[in-house]
């Protein structure tokens, strides 16, 4: 049975957690399910219907555990599978694109926009193709390394400096730059040096926190309490947390296995 | 009960797979059980205890599996945690660490040695002390970011440039490298452009294999099988592994839950 308060929040790894601070911010009496399918991570360099499957099967789990309404707190999931999630369940399921786009909307003045994520998520093109449809130039780059570079806790490095100036040091003339990946906030400070002051910094976060508060403001609070599910190991887990800010909260260890049995094709689908 | 013919190989994640096909050359009636800790990994970046907790719990699922020899195949459990497993179980448990500065012994002339592995393996200091030992003049450095280059499938990549000259574009003068990280090999073509042909790239796996060919190809031989337990998803595992020449044998999934009931500390050390 799905509790109103309850907000279920997920992501690959632990960059959704930037997604879920926010969300808190908004809403501090709900209570909200967190999953980190780091036995997965990364998503960004697997195939779209692979996934697509995942993003079905942790969707699932959580409104099994009672979930109200779905964040998909990952820019490659929300890229491949939003809609098939709104279609598959009857709650409301939130991506993390059309917040991005519409942050961006409000920041640009000259209309020509750029967005980074990973390969995953830009050869999508679901950002390219919303932007335009807003009547924005779109200038698109993926950093498959930006993600390594956050969780190896390297986002103030030499690499994390190198590496962005080879991603972006040629960037056309943007005055607008979208941070298509939940983990890119904590490369924020590297980005803007590289890219400098003419370049406003845009993420999804605090537009879907904004967004998620208008439509379950109403909801029967809950008690403002967080559980972390992850499919790889919890103590690795809080470890790499770490370098976004920490985990608060129980964190439980959720096998592969036990999430399988949530997939449309069945537990054999784990191979 | 132990089984002869049987020998347990693990890593992090698909680096090993290097060193398990240098023993299958050296061993081919010999069957392998392959443990992939692809919910955990990496290992480089980790505590030392954390990384020794899960050594140990690795090596006595093996040996609970049968297996009658353990070859650590991973430069930063090796640095870690060698030494613990061979004091804790009463089986051959071998490293990588060793059998790279072996094959650096044989190859410099010059007596100038240098060795690159994730921040773990360096900071330990276990190759440098035993370079020193052997009477070479050594010089060390972390690569962080080189196994994210090889797990996100760009080991010939612009970024793979890029870090290779960040990391290795100052080396002194050197005649020989030791590739210190089962994932390295993948990188030997940018590594050895890099460096230029004065200096020979050596690694662990061929004198490793040597090393269990001579002391174990007396054994009752197996079938030549090979099973890989992985703690992350069984798919994401065989995706990833495709950068290092893909998987051969049954692929099982081994929850990290199942694997905590091996550690010395009991079930309850999971968080």
């Amino acid at each position: 049975m799905t509790s109103r308060g309850l907000i279920g929040v997920f992501d690959s790894g632990v960059g959704g957690l930037t997604v879920l601070k926010a969300l808190r911010r908004a809403l501090p009496h709900h209570d909200f399910l967190y999953l980190g399918d780091t036995a997965r991570v990364p998503y960004g360099r697997k195939p779209p219907e692979m996934v697509r499957g995942f993003a079905h099967e942790i969707t699932a789990f959580l409104v099994d555990r009672g979930a109200a309404a779905i964040m998909v707190a990952c820019n490659t999931a929300t890229a491949v599978a939003l809609t098939d999630l709104q279609n598959a369940f009857d709650i409301p399921v939130w991506g993390v694109i059309n917040p991005g786009v519409e942050a961006a909307a409000r920041a640009t003045r000259s209309g020509r926009v750029g967005v980074i994520g990973t390969r995953g998520a830009i050869a999508s093109g679901a950002y390219q193709r919303r932007l335009e449809a807003c009547g924005m130039t779109v200038w698109a780059q993926a950093c498959p390394m930006f993600v390594h570079l956050v969780e190896e806790g390297l986002a103030d490095s030499p690499e994390a400096e190198i590496l962005a100036r080879h991603y972006l040091g040629a960037h056309p003339d943007i005055d607008t730059l979208i941070l298509g990946c939940t983990h890119y906030p904590v490369l924020a400070p590297v980005i803007g040096r590289v890219l400098g002051p003419g370049v406003t910094l845009v993420e999804s976060a605090s537009v879907a926190a904004e967004s998620l508060r208008i439509t379950l403001a109403a909801d029967a609070p809950g008690h403002g309490r967080i559980t972390h599910f992850v499919t790889g190991d919890p103590v690795a887990y809080e470890h790499t947390a770490h370098v976004i800010g920490g985990v608060d909260g129980e964190i439980v260890a959720l096998p592969i296995s036990e999430l399988k049995a949530y997939s449309p094709l069945g537990v054999s689908a784990s191979r």
